[in-house]
Parts: structure tokens; sequence; C-alpha cells
């Protein structure tokens, strides 16, 4: 979230415009592929609305590319409480919009119905009650041509917009379209993630889109040992800085007191996931969190999320359909009890988030996200430069040790958009990096995901870590 | 279910082919017409097979007709446990005939997709496992359109078997698609039934079909007070008898002994209804049966389900949308708690459902019912018999006292179709009748429907009693 | 309850008081025998208040004898919601005399804390606002020692309702003390139920009482197959007659039309059981109801309750602890499901209340009741009269297939009486005859006990009946 | 848990025997006084294991103390999963030196009864299977007479074990008798909590030990503002050091980093909270965590814990019964959810467990703990010392900001002790300093309490913090 106190935060330069990346939208659906080169920084002066307009637009196109091989009946049912329909996250990024910029800067607009707000706010208290969240699966109206005629509605208001000039002369607008923009990348992971969860729950265990490449086929040939790559302790400094974008939970940047400390240079992989279970991981108390013991037992967890089968003829569920477990993709769909108790099997410990970071901080932002069109981790690249952890963005999103929380003079902002980040700081553990379903543009290294330990539907893996 | 135990039951008799009645099939979209005058007697002999299946065809046509207002969503989700997905209805009826019609007694008859029984078995135990219940929302895949191409797939093998003169050579087969032939209807009634609770589940409130005739205008001017009629006691027969078709529920005929006693010649009414609520009615414990008054709190009934808003400006969500309350026509959506609360608050009580059987006997099986177009009860016509019931058949299913339980000597069948009626004797309650959605053909005076006392989605109602 | 309609049922006739039976009451501790000779029928004139007084001490030292040999930490938990804790028992028995004989009759009578109502009232919903049922174990204040000096506090006032010579002059004051007297009887066998409950849930198992005779020695010398006695259906006249004391949900005495019938002449053994389980009985979904099914995998049914160990080697835990299984014993601790499931397996059928009712009408009523000093179901007699059921009356009470419903023409009484029996008549199934922790002199012939077809922590048992 | 890596952490300094202090017990039961002056250093060399026996003799003794006032009644109720019954407490801590202490290192130790094990085993996974928590209240076997005589024969054999000279001879022995002891310490503390949380939920609302001194009498003259105490950043070392008993999850000792930052000089009052919830304080969501503003509205939070009335007429459940709030004494029984949303309002936060620790890290351990035998939070004194936060120790236990975490470096020991702190580290905050109802000699500024987010039954209150 740009904006929680106005003035402070200049993110938006008007002197800076030549700086902005152009951003490039590829949708080849025979190929499958989605393709967004740009990163989201948002810089620019009164010229450099154009960026942003066009930014704006490969984004809202590339959520109606998500949901093109989904029928409207895919896009309707709610599988679990903490997924949500497609239809519904392609709704709520457009209330998004209308809520937080057309109706408090364009003057004029008209809402397309007034009942849509009860339908598809999200959480945000202070906008007004809506539709409980479990429930969100019922909406078989407004239809899903309704919702598309409800985006460009207010794809046309936001052309609009563009055009008044506001956009222009208001940086807080500018903002707003900034942090609608970085939403809906977040919906777009969800609509994948989400679609898994609903084609897993079914018995004929579609395929969201036929293999390309096909599963099984390791980047790589045959990933060895991690190696441990060492850094140094002392005094860091964490958090966002400078003007791109950013949400209000990395800020402030302060500094930070670290111990020396050793990463791993790649992800966990399933083959290393199946000597856990060989060797009684999920069966060992001794390795496990008391709540990750409890949920263990009443959940009946034997292998990671959307694993089924047996040991030696173990399959997944993907957004490929089922197929077999790749040993030497990362392993993926593990919840933080689980990734914090193969660490203690391992001897070895989560990295906290600031560990990650600050290896994070001088590395591109690359790897294999939604731009590859794989949406599954792959095995690392066979050969990397060995002083630089491999796999930092994409592939999954990394838990850390750190429960989530505030940055030492954090406030979150007034209004409903304060809630953006900051309720939620509570009983929840920090992911870092990128997943294989992550829009291009949408992380950072300072980058601050955030789960409960007990959630695994997400794309998430584990890096080790150990003390020096 | 016409055949737990072979030999037993001359349901089809060869010899009286001439009688079977013609039935037709209209449907007339404009007009929201779904018209089927035959009952669905089942009598013939092997000339008589075209009655059949033309019967048939009406039958699996009406079912098409009644989803053509639906979307694709709208027949896919579903709204809770109790309720199933139009789609899921659609494809049940098609696996009832492939499961216990084709596979059984068609030669050569090749499946189109053998998971389809998993998706679609109801409660079959001895049919294999299944889709749990609460789960049939799930179901975005098999797709509607491959719904619907299973629906042609087995309607085409139907249309094989009836060449091969299976049917006409065993009777068994004919009893076999009469009974799916009742399956289906059943299901008709709860595709409508599920599909308002459906949308009276969504905050848009959307209407099934838009009013014809216009809701609140009343059929007749102003309803009197209900007239008492009298029965009298002592030994009569119950249950079926006869050669049409019957659920194995109704028999073995046999005698029960009756007090003296008086039924009201009409049903309870919504004004009637609104001075039990104006009474305190569901705020007094004494009313209510102990169950009841723990439904009455822990539900927060405080009016008959589906109705909203404020005493003096009722609502009552409709497959017409929401539309005011009708005062005189009958209540509807209330649970066999509330109907027994009424009838203590009324000084009155439940009629048994033999006491309605009887006095039903020598009606004819005509009212408010699914062909009418209606879809939804309606006041009593102006004026009746004066000493015959109104309303019997059609508008709402009327509770009775009796819990749901085997007739003296019966005994369910052997095999998956034993399941069908016998299992439920159990926590049930009896209703008898027909609602304003039940197919025409489908009931009789010896019919009986079983829901829990506390369930309301259905279009359930109340006919008071009383002793002589 | 007698008194639903004052003025109705004459139960308490001043002119046959030389009828009245003497009671005695013996407890002998050190044989663990409570012994209560006398049937409670309440009959007499002006001079018979005598033999009811009397018959109220015996009845409320019972109680107390019952509690004996329980500490104080046993009287106050409660191990699950369905039982209630010794010490409640005792209290709640003390304030019905409160509630509903001192208060109304006794002029002058202070009660010892106001707020013992709240803690005591069981399900009175007129009677004002109580401790919820499943937090009555909370209850350690007030102290067992509390209760006790309560029971002092009432019996001492009863007594001066005794000298006042109101119980004489006033009827209903005579009925309400055998009202009571019957409540704290059903609370008498409850007390040993619910105590059986607690132990079987603590791990070391204990027993009430050590057992006399020692448990696993049968009365008789084996146990042959069951014999079946024909009965003749027609016209037969059922509920309860005359002058002794009665419930209103026996009434009113009407006449029930029965099939030809017959009746096992035991009741189902242990080792019958034992074939059923050994049979699949618990994993195959053919013999059960579909709620029953349900029951067995929800909870994970194998064997009746309070069976622990493994087939060959089953022990069961019994008011004298954990013992072997007694193969000519009765079954006992079995619902109505398993019970139902049971009787489907065998071929034959649970009985009708009224069958049963008309079977046991002639017979006495005696057998294994409280009084015996078993303390558990026993083999039946080696030899029997051949032409009459054993066992009506004692061991366990006994499943009939008869939903609990009003007789034609019940109406419960007003006021907070009228909820002793009428506002549970729905859900549950009528069970007939009596238990071995039945207090001797509170069945009979039409007494109807009933209970939700899924408990099993009463003592419950079967006896089949077929058609002729 | 002092010994996770045997040789590491020297706590017990043969060398040092002179400097252990002398502790004395004192229980004076008419004052309702239990005082214990000593801290529980354990130092000491082979003449020093006296002190260690006496120390221990005298915590044991105080368990015993503290349920003199509970009847046998009230020990063995458990009111909800989260507390626990007094006689589970009394036999748990004798279980723990019987497995810990005395069957590893005494020769020739009996067990009174192996089934204890199973009984009184709290959640040590490595220690066997156990009694389900949410089901400690079912045992009223072994009785209280039963578990005083296990105490009673536990107590003799450390007696034995101390004439052995083994814990002379053997740290590690030492070593778990100190770790006993602080284990018995916690469970004194939980035994009042629990009591309370017991008493709480009956309607006669008893008291523990009537007021003394009258509660509502407070100690100081008013209350004025609290004074704001500010303090510097940079590093700091915090975690135990030096040989005085601790717990794992204080080590290893280490730095931090430390923004500048404030310090209010007391706890939030009664007064105060009484501002937050008139201004709205529970009913407004900005102020709260999402998943604070779910508890609030599942619970139907309003207050503090154990408040009930009215605003103008609040009364709190405490140790001596049902009293009015003391207006200047410190909330107390609040959740963290609360403690964060209380600060939110006031516009400032709760520390973090650093800056607290830092501030407490020279302040003498002294306050009003369970020796004052006051048994409630009181207000602060009229005149402290300007430059020094108040009330640190003793009255309530300090939610802080920090997620329960292990330290840089932390491994939890192997095997069942292993377990006492680390598998708890997930989803709870830490709370520091000490309440009204910590025994003497227990807490210290490193010591680390935890709870969830949403528990109030602990005597919990709120200091609060700010940004310099």
């Amino acid at each position: 979230m740009t904006l929680p106190r106005p003035g402070r935060v200049p993110i938006w330069n008007p002197r800076r415009c030549g700086e902005f990346e152009e951003s490039t939208f590829r949708h080849e659906p025979k190929q499958g592929r989605f393709s967004v080169t740009a990163t989201i920084d948002f810089q620019g002066d009164s010229e450099s609305v154009l960026p942003l307009a066009r930014r704006l637009a490969e984004t809202r196109r590339l959520s109606l590319a998500l949901a093109e091989p989904l029928s409207a009946e895919d896009q309707v049912v709610q599988p679990m409480e903490d997924a949500s329909p497609t239809k519904w996250h392609l709704a709520h990024t457009t209330w998004f919009f209308e809520t937080f910029v057309l109706k408090p800067h364009l003057a004029g607009f008209r809402t397309l119905d007034e009942r849509f707000a009860y339908c598809f706010n999200s959480y945000y208290e202070a906008a007004g009650p809506r539709q409980p969240r479990p429930k969100r699966g019922l909406l078989t109206r407004p239809s899903l041509e309704d919702v598309l005629r409800y985006r460009r509605h207010i794809d046309t208001a936001i052309d609009a917009i563009f055009k008044t000039g506001v956009v222009e002369r208001n940086r807080a607008g500018a903002e707003l379209i900034a942090l609608g923009i970085n939403d809906e990348q977040q919906h777009q992971e969800l609509i994948l993630t989400d679609i898994l969860a609903l084609f897993a729950a079914q018995p004929l265990r579609p395929a969201y889109r036929p293999s390309r490449p096909s599963p099984g086929t390791s980047r790589g040939e045959g990933t060895g040992p991690a190696r441990w790559l060492d850094f140094p302790g002392g005094i860091h400094r964490v958090g966002h800085a400078g003007e791109s974008f950013f949400y209000d939970n990395e800020r402030p940047r302060h500094e930070v007191l670290l111990q020396d400390h050793r990463l791993a240079d790649r992800l966990v992989t399933n083959r290393e996931w199946l000597e856990f279970m060989a060797d009684g991981g999920y069966t060992t108390s001794a390795h496990w969190l008391s709540d990750g013991w409890a949920a263990v037992n009443t959940k009946g967890w034997t292998a990671p999320g959307y694993w089924e089968g047996e040991q030696g003829g173990w399959r997944r569920m993907t957004l490929q359909g089922l197929v077999p477990v790749d040993l030497d993709a990362p392993v993926c769909h593990v919840s933080y009890f689980e990734a914090d108790a193969f660490a203690r099997w391992a001897g070895k410990r989560l990295p906290t988030e600031f560990e990650w970071e600050v290896a994070a901080a001088a590395l591109p932002v690359r790897g294999n996200m939604l731009g590859s069109g794989a949406l599954r981790p792959l095995p690392p690249p066979a050969s990397g430069a060995h002083d630089k952890p491999a796999q930092m963005f994409g592939d999954v999103w990394e838990w850390t040790q750190s429960a989530y929380a505030a940055y030492p003079g954090y406030r979150a902002g007034p209004g409903a958009l304060g809630e953006y980040n900051g309720k939620f700081m509570c009983g929840q553990y920090v992911l870092r990096g990128a997943s294989c379903v992550t829009p291009e543009g949408h992380s950072r290294a300072t980058y601050r995901n955030f789960f409960y330990p007990h959630q695994r539907w997400q794309f998430t893996g584990v890096r080790l870590a150990d003390d020096a």
C-alpha cells in the first residue's frame, strides 16, 4: 500500500519519467505463455502517465488471459474457505479500482450496480459490509458475463480518468493505480493457486493447461547436494528504499543485527523430502512444533499437499493435472509446520526474513515466475554461479522463521486501505521470494508475503539455513 | 421402488395395455409452463411399450426444460449440504438409468466415462463409493456440456433397449424404467427446490422466472375461516393397491384403526401464520417440542423460511424473486417443528398420515402442481365443494404427525435399489399430498414423502386436524 | 405426570386405602443390596397418608444409599453431555419437591438458597432459567455437604407438610408427591447409569462396587436358542388404566390394531451379538439405517458400548469394573441403530411398543431390577414357563420399533409439569420393560421409556419379534 | 529447562555454595499469606545440597497450602480445555519428579502405580501416551487422597535420593531437581489461575479466599497519568547469563539492536480501560487485528475477562469473589488482541520483549507477587522512583509485541525435557514480568512467559510503549 501517510514517501517522481521501464504483455494461448517482462517500477513525470496506463491495461488483460482456459462453471465455485472463485477475483480487483480510484477521483463516475460492493469487497471493514468469505462461491449472480461487463465498465472509466489529467496532477491517484495494479497481480497468483485447489478437489483431476514442457523433465541434469553460502553478521539495513512501488509493510527501512549464518544455494527438492518421509518424518513427534504435530494428526498429513499415492509411486496434482513427482524439482505446497519439521530433521533451521533479504538484495529479480509458462516449480539450473544462491525468485515462496510483524515505527494508514497489510500482523509467518505463478514485476527483495503456519495451498517451499 | 422382491407385486400387467393413459408433455417457455397431463400409471402388454417410451422421453425432456432458465454457473453451485446442484440432478438421474437399467439389461452397452459413477451415485452404498454429498458442488468437471452429452448417450441407449424388445419381454426392465421415471420426477422437484435455496442465499436475490401471473394476486377473493370436515374412525385400509406404479414404502396395504377426527378443509394461510407470530409464536417455549425450541434458538427462526423483513412488511423469496407475502396463500417453507408448534398454539394438532390418506383416497389427484406454471402455493379456490377438503394435492406438502416408519410386513428389497426408501425410516416425518413444484403424475393418495423435522427448504406447509 | 388436567384422572382414591401395599426399604451395604419390595401403587384414603410418607422416606433414603460408595469427587464430575453428576441428581430431585410440592402447598415454607433453583432445574422452561445441561459438572459449589443439607431441609419440610394434613385434604398435593417419588426413581437409575459412564471414561476403570456374585457366573446353565411365542392380532387395548400411578404419556388408554406376530421368549445374548460381529455386522452397510450407518462410521462403533478388547477377548466395563463378557447374559448398551441392524441381520425385526405391552400385560412386574443387587443383566433362568416371555422386566430396557409419540387424544398439561414428557415426543424411540438398575416399583406394562436412536449409555438391549 | 546440552551451562557450581541464599517458607492460613522470600538461585558445592532440599520441601509444601482452601470437589473439576484441575496439578508435578529425577537416578525406586504416568503426563510425547488434555477433569480416580499419598511417596523417595549423595555427585540430578522446583512453581500459578476460571464459571461465584485487605481499597491514593521513561536504542545484550536457574528459552544470551523508545512508568489501569470501552473500543474494527476482530465477534467480548455487569456498575470476578472494579488497579485478564487494540486506540504500541528486558535488567525482582497475599493486581505505589518503571514484577504479566520464537542459536535438547519450551514456539506471544499469583523466586528479567493471543484466563495486563 503506497499511501498510508500522504507526503511521506515520494514513490512517484515526476522528474524520473525516463527511467520508467517499458513493460510488454504477451499472451500466447497456444503456447500457454503469459509474458510480462517489465518490472512494475512506478516512476515518471507528467509525460509518463502513458506507461502507467499501459501497465494497467496489460495487467487487466493478463487477468482475463489467466481465466481463458476456464469455463464459467470453473470460475464460480469455491473449493474451500481459503480459496476464492476466479470470477470473484476478476470482480474484486475491479471493485478495488472502482472504490479506491474512481469513486474518490473521477467526477461524474456512475457505478454499474451498487450491490456489487457487497458482493466483491474482500475484507475492508471500513468499506462496508460484504459477502462472507466462506460464501463467495454462492455468487452465481452476477454472472461471469456481468462481471466481464463490470470490468469493461471500470476499464473505460479508468481510461477516462487518465484523459482527465487527474492522474498527472494528482500523485495520490497515480499511486492508488499502482496499488491497484499490485493488488490485481496478487489476485492473479491467487487465481491459479485457487483453481489448483478446486481441480485437486475434483474426482476427475482436470488440468488447467496440458503440460508444456512435459512435467517430469528436469531443466537440469540431476541436482547434487546443496552447497552452503556464508553470510557475515552485523548490522544490515532492510526494508524498502527508493521510489519504486512498495507495500507499507516493507517500511520503514531500518537496521537489523544479524548473526553470522549460512544459506543453502538452492531450494529443498522432492528427492530430499522423500528421504524425510522415508525416515519417519511425518510420524516422529520430536521433529514437530506442538501445533504442527496437532495439525499432522488432525489433518492426516503424510506428504506435501496435492501428493497422492504411495511411497515409490507418488504423484502430485498440478496445474497440468496429476503428474509424477519430479525428484529434482523443489518441494511445493508444504506448510510452515512441515518446513520447520523438515529443517529440524535435517539438523538445520529456516532462515530469518532478514537473512533472506540481505542475501537477495543484490540479485536480479529473475526466475521461474508466471511468465515462464511452466506453472510449476522446476529444478535448479545445472550450473549456477557458485557464490550466489539460486532460485531466490520464482519456483516457490520460501518460508522464513520470522513471524509476520510490524517494522519499528510502522503504523497502518487511516481508512480502508490501512487494512491492506497491517491488520494481518498476527499468527502468520513471512515468506520471501516469488513463485512459479507470481506475475513478473510483482516481487522484489524486500517483498513480504505471509500465511498461517498450517496453510499449504499456496506454492510454498523451503530453503535451509544454518548458524555459521 | 417397484421390485424389491421379483415376482411378488404384479405391477406390469400385459393384459391391460389398453388402459395405459396417454401422457403429453408440453413446454411453453414463453408462458413458463411445463405441462404433463398424464398420470404415470404403468400398465400395458407387449404392444404398450411405446407409451412407456414416450413417457420416459417426456420426463427426460422436462428435466432439461426446467434447467433452461439457468446458466451453467447456476447449475453447478451447491448452496448447502441438503441441496444439490441442478447439473448434479441432471447427471444423477442419468446415472440411475445407466446403472439400474442399461448395465444389467442392454447387451453391449458401453459407458461414456467410468468415473461418472463416482460423481453421480447419490446414496447407494451397494453401488460403490461416491462423491460426498456436501461436496457435490465442487464438480465443475464434468462440465454441463459433458453432462448433457452424457444424457444424450444414455437416452440413445434407452432407445436402443426399447428396440431390442427386452423391455417387452422383461417385466423387471420395464418396471425399472418406471422407477427411473419416478426418480427423475423427484429430482425435478428438487431442481426447483434447490435452485430456490441457492438464489435465496445470493445477495442479488435473482428470480428463477419472472412471475406469471404476478405474485400477490390471489386466485380466490379472500379466504374465510377454515371449515372442519368430520371423518369417522374405525378400521380403514391404507397403502397402495392395484397395479399402477408405487414405491415400496407404500406397501403392504394393510388395515389401520382410526379415531373419529376432523380435518380442516384447506391449508393454513400466511395470514394465520402472521397471527401466530404476532402472538409470540416464535418466542413462547410452551408451544414447542424440546428439539424444536432448540432449533428456534440455534437457528434464530422468527418467521417461515425465506421470509425477510419486519412485521408489517414481510416479503418472501420465491422462484419469482422477492415478493410480498400473499396473505391468503398457504404458508410454505415451515419445518415440522414449526407446523407442530403452530398446531399446538391453535389448540389443534397435525393429522396422522392415515387420517390424511383416508380423506384423500377418493379425491382426484389434481391441484396446483408443476404443470400450472405458478411455481408457488396459491390461495384456495373461492368456492369449493363444501364436503371435501381442498388443496390436498399441490401447493405444499403437508406435514403429518406420523414418524416415517415401515408398514407391517415391509422388508426392503435386496441390492442397491433396496436402499431407495427403507434405510431412511428413522428420525423423519411423513408428508402427504404434493407441492406446486411436483410434476403431474408423480403423487397419489398413498404417496409418502419424508423429511427431517428441522428441514424447511422444501415446499412444506400445514393442514390442521382435531379430535372429533 | 399425574395431573395434566386436574379432575380428569382419579388416581388417588380415598376409598381404597386398604389396597395400598406396604413398601419396605432395605439397604445392606455389605451385601451391596438395595431392596425395595413394594410396588409404588398409590392409593388410599385420608388415613393412608402414612404409607405415602413412608414410601417417600424410603425413596429419599435409597438415593443416598446409591451415592454411598462414591466419593465427593465422583459425585461432582460430568462425563458427557447426556450424563449428569450424582450430586446434581441428588439436588435436582430435591428441587423437584421444593418447586412443585412445597412452594405451592406449604404455607410459610422458606427456601434454603434461592440460587439453587438456577443450579438444579433440569429442563423446565416454565420454571425459569437454569444451568446449561452440558455444564452441570462445573458445580463444585454448592458442595456435596450443602446438597445433603438441602436434602435434609426439604425432607423436614415434607415431613411438616404431612403433619399439616394438607396432603390428606388435597389430592393434588398427594399426587405431586407420588410424581416426585417417581421422578426420584428415574434419577436413581440415572445415578447408576451416569456413574458407569464416568467410570468407563477413566483410565483406572474403577468399580462402583466389587462384584457379588462374581460376574461371568451365569444364573442358568447355558442358554439355548430363543423360542418363539405366538400372539394373535386384532384390536387390543393399550395404555394405562385404573388408579395406580402413571405418567401422562401412558394415557389415554385406547385401542390399537395389531397383526398376528411372534416374540422371542428371551433377550438377545452376548453370544448372539458376537455372531453378528463375526459376520461383519458392523461393517456391512446393508444391515443399517442410513443414519445408523453414519453413526457407526462417525463414532467408530465396532461392538456394544463399554466393550473393550478384541474378538476372542472382549471385556466389558460394568459397575463391577472391567469384566469378561458373559456369553449368556443379554447384550447391553446397544443403541437403537444397533438393535435395528441386528434384527435385520437376523432376518427378524424389533417389536412394536404395543406388541410388547400386550404380551406384558398379564405378567408380574418382577425380574432382575435394582433390588437384586446384581447391577448388571443376567442370563435367563434355566427353565421358565414355556408359554410366557422371560426377562420382560429387568436386565435391560428393550428397544421397540415405535417412535415415541402421543397417544390419540393426548394433550400435555399446563405449566412446568406439562413439560415432563410431552415436549420430548420427537426423534426418540420407545423402550419397554425395566433394567437391572431400575428401582423396584417404578415400571409397569404400560411404562414408556424413550431415548434417541444413537444413545447407548443406558442399560438397553434387544428382544426380537417377527411376523406370524 | 537447564540441561539441553550437558556440559554447556554450568549452573550448579560446587565452589560457590556459600552464595546460595537461604529460602524460607511461611504459610499463615489465617492471614492467607504464602511467603517464600528466597530467590531460587541454584548454586552450591557438595555441602550445599541441604539448601536445595529445603527449597524443594518448601515448594512442595506451598502447593499443598494453595490447595488448602479447596474441597476435593473443587480440586477435581476442569472448567475448560485450557485449565486443569488442582488435583491434576498436584499430581503432575509429582509425576515430573518421579519421571525425570527418581526413575533415572534413584536405584531401586518403585513407583506407586504405573497407571499414574498415563494420567499425569502433561504434553511430553517422548514420555508416552497420556490422558487427553480436555479430559483431565474426568479423573475422579485416583482420588485426592490417593494423589496426596502419591505426593508423600515421591517426597520420601526424594529425601532418599538426597541421602544417597547422588545429587551431590551428579550435577545433572541436582539441575533436574531445580527444574522440577520451577515446574512446580509454574503449576502453583496455574492452580490459582485455573481455580479462578472454575469459580467464575459457577452460578454461585464462590471466593477462593475472603478478601484481605478488602478489594477496592487502593494501596496508593489515586493514580495520575502515566509518565514516559526514555530508553536509548543501540545494541544491547539480552538473555540469561550467569549460573542461576533459567529455562532453555532464555538462552543463548545474545545481542539485539533496539531503536530509541519510551516505556510507561506503570501498567494500564481499569480507569483507562473504561475510557477505551466508553470510546467504542470493542465495537470499532479499526483498532483491531483481523484475527482479534474475529475473536471479539465470535466470543462476544465487550470488556476484560471476568467482568460482569454494565458500564457504570462493572464488577469483576476474582479470587476474592465478585468485587467492584478498582479503578486504579491494573487491568487484568485481557488478551493480546485486546492489549494490542488498546495500544492502537491510545496511539501507542506494546513494548517488544527486549525493550522490556533491558528496562528490567537492573531492577530488583520485587512486587505484588504470590507472597503478598493480595491475590489480585493492586494500584501502583503512590510515590515511586521517577526514573524507574514501577510494577515490572508482580500484579500482571505484561503482553509484548514479540512473537514467541527461538533465540539465535537455540536448539531444544534431546528427549522429553527438550519439549519443555521449544515445541511451543509458534503462534504465541511473549509476556514478561510476573503476576500477583507468581511464586516469589520464580521470575526474573530474562524470563519469557507465553500464551496465545486470544487467551485471557491468565493474570495478564498491559504496559504501553512508544517510539522515541
